[in-house]
């Protein structure tokens, strides 16, 4: 049986993108790689909605991406504010704590997105905040956050950084950096990007970057300015994950070619029917909010949820996930962004429907 | 004309390892992926020559790794030494710096490797030295360092912490963790493990862990504690770049296979049949202490390396390296290490010849 990925991340490749990963290993300080990397960041720069943030890359994992967000623009003492929606706004929690600030914190309700009242409140009442940190999606509960009214809401009540991690919603749900005005927008190669793990990127606009100036956490390998530096002569300042760059910039040869409003738009026609697929069998939605990057599902009462995902993976060959932190044994999860086609899907709930019923009976 | 690379890393891919690059993209969280993991981990530990310490894995270049050793070990106002033979010993005194700490440096004459007997003087004016950082070959010179006499050095005059950065000398040439009594042995995937960039490994004594409780410098993505933690599971903190796992699993097959002695003797071979070459043409070495991985060479006067690397590129499509930093424009570097074969050492040779003599007349 054909093995069907339908993790939130990392999500499956096109052939053309995995081919690519097989070719010969070529030098980083070369004029080949240097074109790939302009025509990543070129491509990226559609992606990202921008003209006039740049944007950078570095060879690590998502969180590596949230953490030079962090180092980058902020100073011992700064004040933060981070909206929490789920186990990724506890992230940038723990991160903020492990350098020493001590964050505002705006926790939702789990499966609701950030209500913008409640920030905006925030905000008024603590009028030197620095930087909002929030998340565009959050997978571990299957939200969206309504980033366009939150960043205006913060625009018209601050001077804070807009700092937003997209890593799993760039390239999969609506996101506007210029015309949204956003500060930061983190990312990362292995979700919408459809590009193997291994590569984060940053979109900094030119207020980011005055930022940045003054920020005086410690910082090296994630050290914008050095990266900056290097990208202006299409480099990395280390050794980058060389084929992840050649894989990532095929990957966004495909997703322009498509324009990113179609992406936006096959992905939200994937998602509705995946919530259809989920309301004819009476199953319950965990999001109040639900994100078009992946569908969250309650499962049944006496049912656990980790038994049902590990079952589907070794009687269907199938990786669905399931609940991360509180939400463990209670919710599974099935994505629909990137190269997730619908037949994949069908073939989620199909086994889905199969394991549930013989776990409820 | 095919592509031959000689630069000294990324290193070319045995056709196994780039075939594993193209399979499907799995889900991390599973026990496919937990038994690479594992896998790479038991082999990693038999290149580090090893039993009794911990190897971990970070998604990141080199320097990522050269980083987590800095802010895992240290806290503010920590005495750190660090043993500069050439620009990696100058990227630690940067990183040191990066986190606050004014590190003492022992510099050598370039293309030298260490004098044990100046460290130990040192060691001697401060025996408060927290950390030794040192460097077991030095790609940017060409050197190799003595670890064996200089960690018996730093043992016998110091309680400081032994951390070697053999990024570009593991599985090419011979390092004893164990036997050394080295602390921390920081490595890269895309050197002598064949294995393609983005993941970085440490390889940690039990001593070294001791320090690891107390050490208060700010850290959250390479926090050593957060990835033992995850290791005990088979998995990583955070999504790591899963195909670099298995690729790397793969030519870890193929480096125990061989076993550990016979890859290094066979690096020192090809590497003696390099500077046989050298001597051959009546060029010099740049190294005084020359390393196997690769071999420096000294450009004849008025000839410009990097005119030189850049025309081998051009006309004869292979990737050497030029000299870094002070040493830009005035040496070449050919690596001979990992899955690198005579025929292509030769085939560098030949090109080189022809180029120099161009240049030069």
């Amino acid at each position: 049986m054909e093995y069907t990925l339908l993790a939130p991340g990392p999500t499956p490749l096109p052939p053309s993108v995995s081919e690519i990963l097989a070719r010969p290993m070529i030098h980083h300080r070369t004029e080949t790689f240097s074109k790939a990397f302009y025509s990543c960041i070129e491509k990226l720069k559609k992606v990202y909605r921008t003209e006039t943030s740049d944007v950078l890359m570095v060879t690590a994992s998502g969180s590596g991406g949230m953490e030079a967000a962090v180092v980058n623009l902020l100073s011992p003492g700064d004040k933060a504010l981070v909206c929490v929606t789920g186990v990724f706004g506890d992230r940038f929690v723990k991160l903020l704590r492990a350098y020493g600030l001590d964050p505002i914190v705006i926790s939702t309700e789990l499966g609701r997105a950030l209500d913008p009242d409640k920030l905006k409140n925030q905000l008024l009442m603590f009028p030197d905040v620095k930087a909002v940190f929030l998340q565009h999606t959050d997978t571990s509960t299957g939200i969206v956050n309504d980033v366009k009214t939150i960043a205006n809401v913060i625009r018209d009540n601050s001077d804070a950084l807009i700092v937003i991690d997209a890593i799993s919603g760039l390239a999969a749900e609506e996101l506007q950096t210029d015309a949204w005005d956003l500060d930061v927008v983190v990312a990362g190669s292995q979700k919408g990007l459809m590009a193997p793990p291994g590569l984060a990127f940053f979109c900094i606009s030119p207020n980011a970057w005055k930022a940045v100036d003054e920020a005086r956490l410690p910082r090296f390998y994630f050290d914008w300015k050095a990266l900056r530096f290097a990208a202006e002569k299409g480099q990395t300042p280390y050794t980058p994950a060389v084929n992840v760059v050649f894989a990532q910039e095929e990957a966004l040869r495909l997703i322009t070619a498509e324009g990113i409003e179609n992406v936006w738009k096959r992905t939200s026609e994937l998602a509705s029917f995946a919530r259809a697929e989920v309301k004819k069998r009476g199953w319950n939605l965990f999001a109040k909010d639900p994100a078009n990057i992946l569908t969250g599902i309650v499962m049944p009462e006496g049912t656990d949820s980790q038994a049902v995902v590990s079952a589907i993976l070794a009687e269907d060959n199938i990786s669905i996930a399931g609940g991360q932190a509180s939400l463990a044994g209670k919710i599974v999860r099935l994505a629909h962004m990137g190269y997730i086609q619908k037949a994949d899907v069908e073939r989620g709930f199909s086994a889905l429907e199969k394991r549930i019923s013989i776990t409820t009976t």
